[in-house]
């Protein structure tokens, strides 16, 4: 794929509902085949996962990390070959503030999808990592509720996600989306907040091209997708 | 692209928006060159596209039809190198019986995209063409206030189109949505109503993957997308 075109298993809807068994799944490396750079979440929402500088890490809710094995299943994952388009440096206030810079340096890319990556020393990065479903079919609200949360204090890492446009609601999670990693490759996942009151180094790239591979599996094309914004909200946002 | 991925320009949201301008458009020969069966509009919405058979038509409010310039621009449209999975002979009621059929013959497919075909003859035909914007950004809804509507009786041609899934309002037309041509090339449109009481051959493919490019336009970046599904309903449905 080319620069900052973003590739997307499967849908978040999907995702929502529950289906991440290994039927509904593709593999890591199929999925690092299409970028080096992006997030996701493991078969049966064990853990979040990053995947940065063409290594994709399992992060689990019991704190381990690591390399997520070419073979692993993967029901959901975004990625993309970035090329940032502008970089800058900035203290950040919190994950709104974020949000504000990503909107200031491409104020004409609201409609489309923005790959943003952070790179610095963080005064405080609060992670939640998920636990694996209870029984196959669980609904990520409910996984969520089970969520191990953690707040990191004057760490060194990087933050890498997107922001998806209103439009594609049932596609991704609108707004920013964002993980962390830390530069030991020790700990880190789904940013809730963030606050570097030294300077940190950001790289964002507006993507105009979307790929989604939707799983094949029988399970995925049978099941009523929920559209259900407030919930991801609550989980995912 | 392989046979049955969906290669879309733009998404409804924008057009429905009214986002048709040069600037936040392709052309014919770019959107061909991903497929050869589809549909779609013109700049300024001037009209209905039916993409068949490698050929891009144009259908005017004013009842003219012709083969677009490859050097047309178009602000939306789908299309794909259609081959048939499953098809079938069947008479048709009404578009409800062919969106009945295409749920009976795909039932593992209310998550994908499904591309559907009908040739035939057809008894009624009830089409619908636009006319262009009366204004630069004119929202679909509006325009669609004038558009043409025709019935063809004991007509023969060519059905095609694609019935989308629940997560892709925003992206899509969600349910069916399928444009008419008959066997001449001389009429037809965005179709409202058909009916056939002898048998009508049926081909339907489902698609996993979907491939969007965005208008890169200041234009189309800036604008604030309608998430109208009410109003889309009403003059896509």
């Amino acid at each position: 794929m080319a620069p900052n075109e973003i590739y997307q298993y499967s849908v978040i809807s999907a995702l929502m509902t529950g289906l991440s068994s290994a039927s509904s799944s593709t593999t890591v490396s199929k999925l690092l085949s299409h970028g080096n750079l992006g997030l996701g979440t493991f078969e049966s929402m064990d853990g979040e996962m990053v995947v940065l500088d063409g290594q994709a890490y399992q992060l689990k809710s019991d704190g381990s990390v690591g390399a997520a094995p070419e073979t692993a299943k993967i029901p959901f994952g975004s990625v993309t070959e970035f090329v940032p388009q502008i970089t800058k440096k900035s203290s950040l206030e919190d994950k709104s503030q974020l949000m504000q810079l990503v909107a200031d340096l491409l104020p004409n890319a609201r409609n489309h999808f923005v790959v943003i990556r952070v790179d610095g020393r963080f005064d405080t990065v609060k992670c939640r990592t998920i636990p694996p479903q209870a029984y196959e079919g669980e609904h990520l609200t409910e996984v969520g509720k089970r969520q191990t949360v953690k707040e990191y204090h004057d760490v060194e890492g990087t933050i890498v996600g997107f922001r998806s446009p209103q439009w594609s609601e049932g596609v991704s999670v609108v707004g920013i989306h964002v993980h962390f990693l830390n530069t030991d490759r020790s700990f880190g996942g789904h940013v809730l907040a963030v606050r570097a009151d030294s300077e940190v180094s950001l790289g964002v790239a507006a993507c105009t091209n979307l790929q989604i591979d939707l799983p094949q599996s029988q399970e995925f094309g049978a099941r009523v997708l929920e559209d259900d914004a407030e919930g991801l909200k609550k989980v995912e946002g």
